[in-house]
């Protein structure tokens, strides 16, 4: 299904400019090198720019945000739209202080997002400047279950046609959307939410796929959210063989993706389409 | 004898707001979720106080600061106090530079704390203004043993009575005290000290099953400092087992700690009261 | 053959101060201490000379610069040279934008470094202002083969007699060299560059390594850089046994250093003089 992102993705390693967190900035590093791109952190509004030409994708993670760095993702996400490279928006606690959902409209407004991906509270900011945020989980009351599985996907085509923008919802269900297609993807262990950075990581990987699929986001966007769920039940699984606990899930979730590939996914993914 | 406390914990799934390091915080973020509660970092000025008024608890940590975290700092302790949301201090590396220790005394005079978790140089630099600190580890001669036993525990309830709260002097004897009551904690394993972090994980912990019993805080911060040592003697013996070294030693830790529960600590907690 | 440099590092445990990025500040901090070191993170201008001269040596990594951090380098820098401590320089990502290529021209004028340690696309910008610079991995046409390899010692020596440094190029072949003397290293895995960290690891190492062997900063470095190879050939070994991934092999990294002694090196370590 996905065979054509990932020889791209084999053939191009490519380059992916990071502006994010300081929580999860390792994780992200590492899963991005184990999706087969390559990472590069920089921040700074002195170079910014200057990185993000020589990078095949952008992603912006606004997990810690400070003046400084807001500034940055302005000015490197303008550049990245210049250059026709995907930008990618994780808005990570929108919705939980006025500075993360102000700072998201803002960057919504100068700099136009390839696709954007949270979990429901933080897409529902996204889309209404309202929404309840606890912490940067997604609410309970929140959760894409099979009984909101329309209104979600409502919802996400109705922001991508707002914003040009591929949505991801991630969930119990995950839903990948443009205006006219969506993938449901039921990948994924609820184990997930008891790491830190799994959001973070999926974004990266997003951005490291669309980075060398130019033109096929919505594909690359659904690989990805795929790719990343079925690591999470092969680590499930391998956790039980070694009685570890939530840290091993997370070298055990990194080590999936390092052995990914196609025909593995093949086998692996649970996605339907409407 | 921690009963209640664990109860709480997963009843409440405690919401800890930290401003710490950038060195060990993605291990305080994975061993917040992994204790049963769910973390969030934030230090810009522009939202502490937001985020901490949506928190139960805020663990302040100051073991990489600049000037721009430590005014964030003070307006998020001004809020959880009014707030009535216990406060967490680890005094990282106090009495190594003047900015450390004045930063620390700032803190002191600007917002009350519930709990303070530090080496034994660190607490006596909160103490004194004196003490000698090499990097960020208890100095050999200050290590709590048998033989100074008597001393620290006068110096810990010295400072609970100056500040009011539940002080935490961690080292090879653990202590944990009020003005009135002492828990002497005889968990852990030297080889914490081999890996970076055990020191913040901990008072990350304490400040999650704080958050999760309020008034309760002496009794929560034992139980705290109980379940961090067995988890390390529970990590090392899996160590020994599987031919690992540091870095293995630090996945277990976390591991332990997500299957970490109430009957597990009663078996192998070793607590005595004075 | 390396037996001093082992018995200085046990008998100091040298105290390194680091001013680096917060990508792969964890896995430094935790590599120092793995390596028998004890790690110090600070980068704030009001407190960096005091802790460098708390320390033994100090690491400047300018993985994620920003303006506030290139102040403090350079005074952590004339500190430590006034003290007489080893400083060693990692120019991460040298050449990929014109603040890393004048940061480490600036820093190149203000401190005297007693290690430089890069891939060959930085030690080139290092050398020549010049340099293709893809991310921060080597450049595939840049990598030290047996192909070129005495063109690259030959930079490395004369960039050593320039800066008085030792100059360390990392690649599939290590060189370590001074004017007068070169190692030629060939212990490693290319599973290595896919992990984020294993330059600012090692060159923390060196670090550690050289605080504790002042006077003998080559053949400590020479050290470190053969130990960090082996460490990567059998954690890529039990990887194997194991089905591992990336991550995994990032935590049996750090776990062979810390078991790692001068008798392991001795039987494992690839070196050749000229």
């Amino acid at each position: 299904m996905f065979e054509k992102v990932f020889e791209n993705i084999d053939r191009t390693i490519p380059l992916v400019h990071n502006i994010t967190n300081y929580v999860t900035v390792n994780d992200v590093a590492n899963m991005i090198l184990a999706c087969g791109g390559s990472p590069i952190m920089a921040d700074d509004m002195a170079e910014v720019e200057e990185i993000t030409s020589i990078c095949n994708s952008l992603v912006i993670n606004i997990g810690t945000l400070n003046d400084r760095t807001i500034h940055s993702m302005i000015l490197a996400g303008k550049k990245a739209n210049e250059l026709g490279n995907p930008v990618i928006l994780d808005p990570v606690g929108a919705g939980a202080s006025k500075l993360r959902t102000n700072t998201v409209y803002e960057l919504l407004n100068e700099v136009k997002f390839t696709v954007i991906r949270g979990n429901i509270s933080e897409i529902k900011t996204v889309y209404a400047g309202s929404g309840s945020t606890q912490g940067v989980d997604a609410s309970i009351e929140d959760l894409v279950t099979n009984h909101n599985l329309d209104e979600m996907i409502e919802l996400a085509q109705r922001l991508s046609r707002r914003t040009g923008a591929v949505i991801a919802i991630t969930g119990e269900i995950d839903i990948v959307a443009d205006e006219k297609k969506v993938y449901m993807i039921r990948n994924g262990h609820e184990i997930m939410s008891k790491i830190t950075g799994t959001g973070c990581m999926l974004t990266a990987v997003i951005g490291a796929y669309c980075g060398a699929n130019k033109g096929d986001t919505l594909d690359s966007t659904a690989a990805a959210v795929s790719a990343m769920g079925l690591c999470g039940e092969l680590a499930y699984e391998k956790l039980l063989k070694t009685n570890g606990g939530t840290s091993s899930f997370r070298t055990f979730l990194i080590d999936y993706m390092s052995v990914m590939n196609h025909s593995l996914l093949e086998k692996g993914s649970k996605i339907e389409t409407r």
